[in-house]
């Protein structure tokens, strides 16, 4: 690596907590300058716009929380453990990066702003989606989830809600949010789990029938 | 009304739909004075500082989401419909004032930033949650929702889910995250009643062996 590919590098990762605090607005260069310890100069000699840098700063946060909710996942577990798991790191794994989701962030403070920024966080938003939307179809083509689950509703249901959960935790500095909000998750998992309707009243009936 | 305090009231109001859109800090003055038709001497003439009309604007946006999402609801309805009432006015009903939820967007952009901003939009949910546990609490005591239901739970759940699907609908500028979470949570409220439980196999066993 470069030294100034090096220096690019750290202007991203300071930029990124600046961006993740304060918004795109409101990030000013003298913040910028303050994070990075660069004057102006320094800063755009890498970059040709503060957009730019704001773009790269997202990408790099991304890529931080993307992990940190989804590495860990063990895509040989059962689809309902996969997404328990997606729920506990939701809860647990706090990125280095202050501030609250940098996707969140970004979606709440572009929806009305920089295009290209908003454009970053819907994709970010529909990479989430995907990604649980083929769990939940997984878990439904193995018969292990109830085919009557829509998979993008369900999937939509777990990221609108732990979002707001996290809002709702950074807001009041309290836990609790994000724990209840995790329980009902968890919970309404369990609810469509096949076994569970086979373990129920009719199905149950049905078997003795059949012997 | 003199006519100072209706040119303060017209300030705020116009001020209400910047801060919504760009947040605190990406409200810039010349923003302030396009929306309000005044300069910065007619503008600061009425408040202290940039903060003091931030926290007039904030105050004002709650007034008017705050009826949009209450102010219908009957007391004399069941407490399920009541909160299905509620689900139905965040789905249904839109503030005038373009940029989203003003409760939200305040939390999002004042969790690192305004410290007064922060205490508003705490003190919002607060209310929020207040009043949706009152519901809930009147159900349970009324026999109409399960006892087992956690009301703060219930209620941090009701405003987490539809507040990120809010922000989901923005984002994408479609409408199904909002109808698709809304769905869920009815689901749940009917699965949180007593007459639920009433009428399941195990009660009516229970009667029978009763007779």
């Amino acid at each position: 690596m470069t030294k100034g590919q090096e220096t690019r590098d750290k202007i991203i990762a300071q930029a990124a907590r600046v961006f993740n605090q304060y918004g795109f607005a409101g990030a000013s260069l003298s913040d910028l300058m303050q994070a990075t310890g660069l004057q102006k100069g320094g800063i755009y000699r890498h970059f040709r716009s503060k957009e730019e840098l704001a773009v790269a700063a997202f990408d790099y946060a991304f890529t931080i929380v993307d992990h940190l909710r989804f590495e860990t996942i063990d895509p040989e577990l059962g689809s309902i453990e996969q997404l328990k798991q997606f729920i506990a790191n939701f809860v647990e794994r706090r990125s280095s990066i202050p501030g609250g989701c940098p996707v969140w962030n970004t979606a709440v403070d572009a929806d009305d702003g920089n295009l290209v920024l908003r454009d970053r966080a819907q994709q970010a938003v529909e990479t989430w989606l995907t990604r649980l939307v083929t769990i939940i179809e997984g878990g439904i083509r193995d018969g292990e989830i109830n085919s009557e689950v829509e998979p993008s509703g369900l999937a939509t249901l777990l990221i609108a809600s732990l979002e707001g959960a996290l809002v709702m935790s950074r807001l009041t500095q309290k836990t609790e949010p994000l724990a209840q909000v995790a329980q009902y998750l968890n919970e309404l998992l369990e609810l469509r789990r096949m076994s569970c309707l086979n373990s129920s009243h009719d199905n149950l009936y049905l078997q003795k029938e059949e012997k």
